[in-house]
Order: structure tokens, then sequence, then C-alpha cells
């Protein structure tokens, strides 16, 4: 029996490499952070479904707040102490989505 | 052609006897509040998605965050500019949804 090996923090430098990449993103307090809005509370709680359905798949969670039409995510892995690779997986797969559900921002 | 009537703005008095009946909500900022703490993300997740139908069904949706088996909930009616029956109706439903997916506070 095998265990998965869990994704290792990443430095500074590979952040920084890897947020090229998600423009939208920003780092805050050391978690990916995105606001989006949608355009309203069924587009909002559908994307909110199809990244819980990613979160489960990666075994990776979002810290995530919604009001009406409006989603706010931070990432980051607890085990790792920072960000791993798996926070830029989610993340992508979020802009992704969030096209997908109509997000105006 | 009706326009269906939004509910008004609960007393002081009105607030403390709807209050009686949930008992591990309490009043903050002057919004209905409870946080919640389920087996793990999924039992979390299908709580939230639950919530979600009725929130449509009532046109009246929560302001909510979610961080792996934790969901902290807050209700007021922005219309209103405060506390209606409406809170304490999806209050109601949070609290009988949160038993059947195992919350354990």
């Amino acid at each position: 029996m095998t265990t998965a090996a869990r994704p290792t923090k990443l430095t500074e430098a590979e952040i920084e490499q890897r947020a090229g990449d998600l423009k939208a993103w920003s780092v805050e307090a050391g978690k990916l952070h995105r606001a989006y809005r949608f355009p309203n509370f069924d587009e909002a709680f559908g994307f909110m479904s199809a990244v819980a359905l990613e979160a489960k798949a990666l075994d990776h969670h979002p810290e995530w707040s919604n009001v009406y039409d409006r989603v706010v995510i931070d990432l980051t892995t607890h085990d790792a102490g920072g960000l791993t690779k798996l926070d830029f997986i989610l993340a992508a797969r979020c802009e992704q989505l969030a096209a997908d559900f109509g997000a105006r921002s």
C-alpha cells in the first residue's frame, strides 16, 4: 500500500512564476485570493457546486464565502504551511468554471 | 398583476420571541448567526446545496462561508434593513437540514 505524496510548499520564485498565469488572482496573507461576481445567485452557487466537485477530486478544498452573486475564494495548503501546486491547479480550474457560469469579474 | 409583499423588519420584541425557538443561533451585528461543523467537506457542501435550494425557493439568500467541514451563516434582509420572518424561516430550515447532514454542532 502506498501513500500519495502531498505537494510541498513552493518557493517565492515559484509562486511568482505560477501567479503570472493567473492575472486576476492576488497573493494575500500568503493565500491565493480572488473575488468573482456572477449574474445572480443561481450562477454563483452553480459555480461553487462545480468547484466543490473539483475540490473533492483533488482532495484540496477552498476557503470561500458567498453573498448572493459574489463568491470570494482563498486558497492555501494547510498541510504544507503555504502555497503548493494544488492551489494553482484549483485556481486555474476556478477560472475555467467561472467563465462557464458567466462570471462578470 | 400583483406584487408579492416583502416582509417588514421585525421589532426587538418580535426578534427576541422568535430567537427563543432557535437556541443555537445568536444575533450578531443585527444578523442571525450560526456556525456549523459537519463530519467532512462532503456533508458540509451537501448541506450548503440543500440550503441553496431553500434560498432559491424563498428568494432569500444567506451570507455564508465554508472552510472544509465548517459552515458559518449570517442571515439578514437587506431590503428591510434588518431581520424579518424570512430570516427565521431560513434559519429553521438550516437547523433541519444540518441535522440531516450530520452536523456535530
